[in-house]
């Protein structure tokens, strides 16, 4: 009988629903739909008060707008009637998370909360939380928090933790207000479900829960006093398994998007780590790289090290039975975004692209192929959104070195591509250096298919022959997978896996001149690497901190 | 009775003649010829190889043109009878120089060596022979030649003999081929005279000539064997004091202006020196800056101190009797029209400046004045030129540290406002700190006129208060200030000033709560001025080196 899933990728800007044939994994109905209130960094919708620097938020809002409207286009798309659907899935940012009353209301759609920021969505890249996340940091090496080294040695401005804490210190009447503190992808889930559950994965990852327990009530407490109940009092010790069910649908959230009620609810799962099974990854040695506004660097191991400057390593946090492992940089299209629309690009290659009929980053990629390694004299450090692995710090910043009068657009666009592949050097290398090997490359997400010089250049720079994930919507994919499992359809994961994964057939090689050179310009990354991300030189704090006492904001 | 003198002010892009009354210095007419060939820095005309990087050359028949179309518009604008004009003088950029046969004829205008880059003029800003500036300088050291001192320890690429030797070593057919080798302000006065002359400015500034001497033969013999003639077989060892007369304006040079034959021609001069006396300095301790696509620092002193850096100290080099120090940064405004023009400003600030009727900089200068000194958390160094003081190397170049997601374009150009700012304080205080005191800063050239903000900055950034030149044209009028004392309208060059030179009232006054900020700011600009520039890190250098090898040029 033919059985359909869908999958919901909950990006940054938009959320995607696919519906998946769970026979082969073959995608067959796809619909958008981008979010109303986008990234909201500037100021809350309807206020013209700016909000600080780095601060980045959501409306949950909007997620639920995904539900009404992306997944009735994406059955129509597909042609398929929805009662051959049995089951659903999502995938999301993290850690992306909300405070809610104790029946799911966001603290944000109550009319005396919602002029307060604290009150909205944290999204990932909220970057405000770096002086929590030192103070986490700091008190834990400490009291010698055994849970530190499981983390590269520290705990991220992006996770639970440091948000929820900078609630607690900067809005004590929000964190008040709260009944609940959760994920936005668990948030969404209890909206289709009824149910209230935490999954496994951003259990583990981003709110520090290793084997069954969060850091201890003692920790918290010499965090501060009142800080010291925050798990029993906001959140639970209850956490439900990857592939599992968290619920089935109820007929309200049924109705939203013209299901059957009661089909099977997938437990929330996180964008990067349902990327690994969706491109066939289901053993160790591979590292999967999801590359978007931001790359996300996953491994599958089977023991847990100590690795610098990792994100986490978590027991059954991407597959059962193995230990997951994660590392990111922060900004990798982000940055290239960043340079094209406000960096910025001249005019005149806006007006070439319109006249190939191409998108302004296509062009820029072609100019830029037309460079040779070393050419443009030019090398930037990749921190533009600041460093995720290995310095864990959100506090640095982008830089750029060997500018001349001769120097172009397409040489610094390509001075920024290059900087994310030498981050991602960095990490390979920290990965093998304490003993976890790498076995092989596998790029995923949306920058590898739109950018082949970038492929070819992290080849390059690394070394190394990269896989190229074909699926298009490799998150959506592996959402739907882990449907197909809550639903029934597969025992496990590794089942769904061999029949619905998507083939990643095209290989890019390193070419072996362009890697001798790439290794001289990596040997000088690594030197400013070091000199400004490890406290030779703290100019790029000193700079924040400035800018934020003239702006006048708490650091 | 009236009389009049015309003072050409040979720029970068183009000459600009303007037509002078002797009795008080009044600008009555000026007239602006654009260089035909401008700046060749991609390929000779013609042709279509591309130049090696850091090439810069030019076209002397450019300034002829300038001669033939700017001084009669001049005159018309003027409304007067050129039989009134009793004098004429010329100041030019510096080290611009050309390899000539002995009848002036430059290499450049004679087929068979027209297709050879090395036949053409070098302009200042040509900066592809820091290889041999290093040999000079090593070789000088190993002397212990005691000229190098007056030089602030080591000599440009930017200069005479660098330039000099570059043409021998890379182009020996060229070499051979020169009967004599000159500055293009030299050779223009030989046009206009028929009298080969040198004057003693650039002798003493941009070819080591210190109380009538050059470098030894020696010395050059130590250089390259072959070398060791250069003064005797292409230069001359008579020397042409500023103010004094070259020549009487011969009958062809007459037809081209449609002036009088046997006027007096002024000694060449050179375009920062001869804005001193321009702006009414006369005596020690002012520093006269004129600011335009690179900045020189020009200083009055009593006697002849080492000063880290500085491009020289010479005696007469400026004033009769006094001795001239001269210190410079490479690149001012030419760093902002390279960012506008290329690093670059995205459209809609060129829309935004349209829709408000001014210029593409004055925008940005708007959008950046509502900035406060701190707040954008960038920090840039000035050197996307190269750095001229006091680091005095030209393979340095541009670093911009600090950006995060959310940078705009007016902050970065505020950030190289701010860093040229900061390069002009190192230089201040470099004298300072070597024994020649600056009690009084004085802004002349383009610059200061055109953006306001640039001048509050550089106050507040030094903590001293700036004096402006309210002269719109201070070189050509300091060239014709020299034209009327070459003609005998007044005995010294300062009693032409006490009638002619332009008064500075305006007064920017530095704020006090930006000073303390930009202090901490420029705590961060020297600590990486002195890691990119000292040695401690040279990546700027193997950047470029490596960006040789690749485009297969000679470094």
């Amino acid at each position: 009988m033919t059985s359909y899933t869908i999958g919901i990728d909950y990006g940054t800007e938009s959320g995607r629903a696919v519906v998946i044939d769970t026979r082969d994994g073959r995608d067959i109905g796809t619909a958008v739909h981008a979010y109303g209130n986008g990234v909201i960094d500037q100021h809350l919708p309807g206020s013209d008060r700016p909000l600080p620097p780095e601060w980045a938020l959501q409306d949950p809002n909007d997620y639920l707008e995904v539900l009404k409207n992306a997944v009735p286009a994406a059955i129509k798309a597909a042609g398929i009637s929805p009662d051959d659907v049995v089951g659903i899935g999502i995938d999301f940012t993290a850690c992306t998370m909300l405070p809610v009353k104790a029946d799911g209301t966001p603290l944000c759609f109550i009319d005396s909360l919602r002029s307060n920021p604290h009150s909205w969505v944290k999204l990932w890249k909220h970057h405000a939380a770096q002086g929590q996340a030192d103070q986490i940091n700091e008190t834990a090496r400490k009291r010698g928090e055994s849970w530190l080294p499981r983390y590269g040695g520290k705990i991220s401005s992006e996770w639970f933790f440091s948000k929820a804490l900078q609630i607690y210190q900067e809005a004590p009447e929000i964190y008040n207000a709260a009944d609940r503190l959760l994920e936005a992808t668990d948030w969404v889930i209890w909206q289709m479900t009824g149910v209230e559950t935490r999954n496994a994965c951003t259990a583990g990852y981003k709110a520090i829960v290793q084997d069954g327990n969060y850091p201890s009530n003692e920790y918290f407490g010499a965090l501060e006093p009142g800080f010291a109940n925050v798990v029993d009092a906001k959140m639970s010790r209850d956490f439900a398994q990857l592939g599992a069910k968290a619920g089935g649908l109820t007929a309200q959230a049924a109705a939203w998007m013209g299901l059957k009620p009661g089909i099977a609810v997938a437990v929330a799962n996180v964008d990067a780590h349902v990327t690994v099974p969706a491109v066939g990854v289901v053993g160790t040695g591979a590292m999967v790289m999801i590359m978007g506004t931001s790359t996300c660097h996953m491994l599958i191991g089977d023991h847990a090290e100590t690795v610098e400057g990792m994100c986490g390593v978590v027991r059954d946090g991407i597959l059962p039975g193995y230990y997951g492992y994660e590392a990111g940089q922060s900004g990798v299209g982000d940055i290239f975004a960043w340079y094209v629309n406000h960096g910025g690009v001249p005019q005149e290659y806006f007006d070439a692209a319109k006249r190939e009929g191409v998108d302004i980053h296509k062009h820029l990629e072609q100019e830029a192929a037309k460079q040779r390694p070393g050419e443009s004299g030019l090398l930037a450090l990749d921190w533009v959104n600041g460093n995720r692995s290995i310095l864990v710090d959100a506090d640095l910043s982008g830089m750029i070195v060997g500018m001349t009068l001769g120097t172009r657009a397409p040489e610094i666009y390509r001075a920024f591509i290059e900087a994310t592949a030498y981050g991602t050097r960095v990490i390979v290398e920290s990965f093998e250096k304490h003993g976890v090997p790498v076995n092989e490359l596998v790029a995923a997400g949306g920058l590898p298919e739109k950018n082949k010089l970038l492929m070819q250049i992290y080849a390059d720079v690394t070394g190394r022959s990269f896989r190229l994930a074909s699926a298009k919507q490799a998150p959506a994919l592996g959402a739907a997978m882990h449907a197909a499992v809550a639903a029934g359809v597969y025992p496990t994961i590794q089942a769904a896996a061999a029949k619905m994964a998507s083939p990643t057939n095209k290989v890019v090689q390193p070419i072996k001149e362009n890697t001798a050179i790439y290794d001289q310009l990596y040997g000088e990354y690594v030197k400013l690497h070091d000199y400004f991300g490890r406290g030779e030189n703290d100019v790029m704090k000193h700079l924040k901190k400035l800018r934020n006492q003239v702006r006048g904001v708490t650091a």
